[in-house]
């Protein structure tokens, strides 16, 4: 059976104006991957109502899973939520759950609940939350869509519970051979290799480094004599 | 006149995978931003030809530009060029420019290229080459897609050439304003600015250090008068 499929949608001006360097995609692909969950596409779209939506409706039908990042804070740029809900077709309001538990992040409790605070509280009609432990302000999830913060140290914390709940295949296992020549000398050896073995994912990543040139080769499979036969192969052409 | 738009495509198992962590986005969306380029979209697929191909015609209809890394080497696992062909529905095959530019990558110029080096010389029909400084095999740009290597170093050297070509617009200014609260503390009052600055985007990113919330507020506009106001509403509330 194939593993899970999942796509990531990151809602970030910040990424795409070159302010900030998205840690949370390499967490995510790095997690997924050790949980037998193929992480198949990601996109990175402006903080524009439109552009959330077309892309969460064309990510969430054509996989499995769907895990947003960024957008569900207190500001009047946080439009994750909203456009959630208008990619579900359903309403978005207040919830008391998630209002009760973001009322335990603040000494006053419910009486701290300002406007602000309480946009953090508006959750899609249908939606069950996500666990927040670092700062409460909830995720939510619905249907095959998993919506986290931003902020890395959140986003992580709230990935941990998810993942640990949902159905994962097989770990895809791999293995990395370094050979110290440029791609062009092992590239028809590897397309033989690779021909031979179609059922394991051959990869090769040229790199240069002090001016000379190298080749990683990465091999992935989840059956681990497939994975091995292949890479004795590979190890041959790095002696 | 509202600037160029752009997108970009990676083309990246080992980002997916988790491996690698992307470094090109990062760079290009910098070097887009300071041009007066605005990069609008990002989107990550695996090296699949119909992810690639579906994914490169959604892009370049929607923007302006399209950006690609990765995929322009010798090996078997390097599919990009027969891809972007597909996408526009051209032939492709090896090409005596860029069969010339290659040769002098070796020591014995053409008599050196052997067949999985020529396969860095196959430019799509009607494409013009994009010029290596690194190590010479070529990228191209066919209609408004710059097809480019992933390895960093030649990436950023591939797009600086590139970008030098382009109609830039107005660049975009910017301004930071950290505030040393939580943000939904200042959610109400930044709302406010932003309704009445609407030609101003304002974001609000949230941080966590030594177990302190503070917010920091980004402003952007090319009219400087318009970004100088409305940054100075901002720094009242950080202070």
């Amino acid at each position: 059976m194939p593993n899970p499929t999942a796509a990531m949608l990151v809602i970030g001006d910040e990424i795409l104006s070159g302010r900030t360097r998205d840690a949370n995609m390499h967490h995510l692909a790095g997690r997924l991957s050790a949980h037998g969950i193929d992480l198949c596409e990601v996109r990175i779209v402006a903080d524009k109502q439109d552009a959330v939506v077309d892309a969460l409706n064309a990510l969430r039908s054509a996989w499995d899973h769907v895990f947003t990042s960024g957008g569900i804070g207190p500001t009047h740029d946080d439009i994750t939520a909203d456009c959630v809900a208008a990619a579900f077709g359903v309403g978005i309001d207040i919830r008391d759950d998630a209002r009760a538990v973001l009322a335990t992040n603040y000494p006053g409790g419910a009486a701290d609940l300002t406007p602000a605070r309480l946009r953090m509280a508006r959750i899609p009609d249908g939606a069950t939350l996500i666990d927040n432990p670092v700062s409460k302000a909830p995720g939510f999830r619905i249907g095959n869509v998993h919506v986290m913060a931003g902020v890395p140290k959140i986003f992580a914390a709230m990935l941990e519970g998810v993942v640990s709940e949902l159905a994962g295949g097989a770990p895809l296992l791999s293995e990395s051979v370094r050979i110290d020549r440029g791609e062009s000398d092992v590239a028809e050896a590897l397309g033989a290799i690779a021909a031979r073995f179609d059922d394991v994912s051959i990869g090769s990543y040229p790199f240069q480094r002090d001016g000379r040139f190298g080749t990683n080769i990465v091999l992935r499979c989840p059956d681990r004599d497939r994975l091995d036969a292949a890479t004795n192969e590979v190890r041959v052409l790095a002696s």
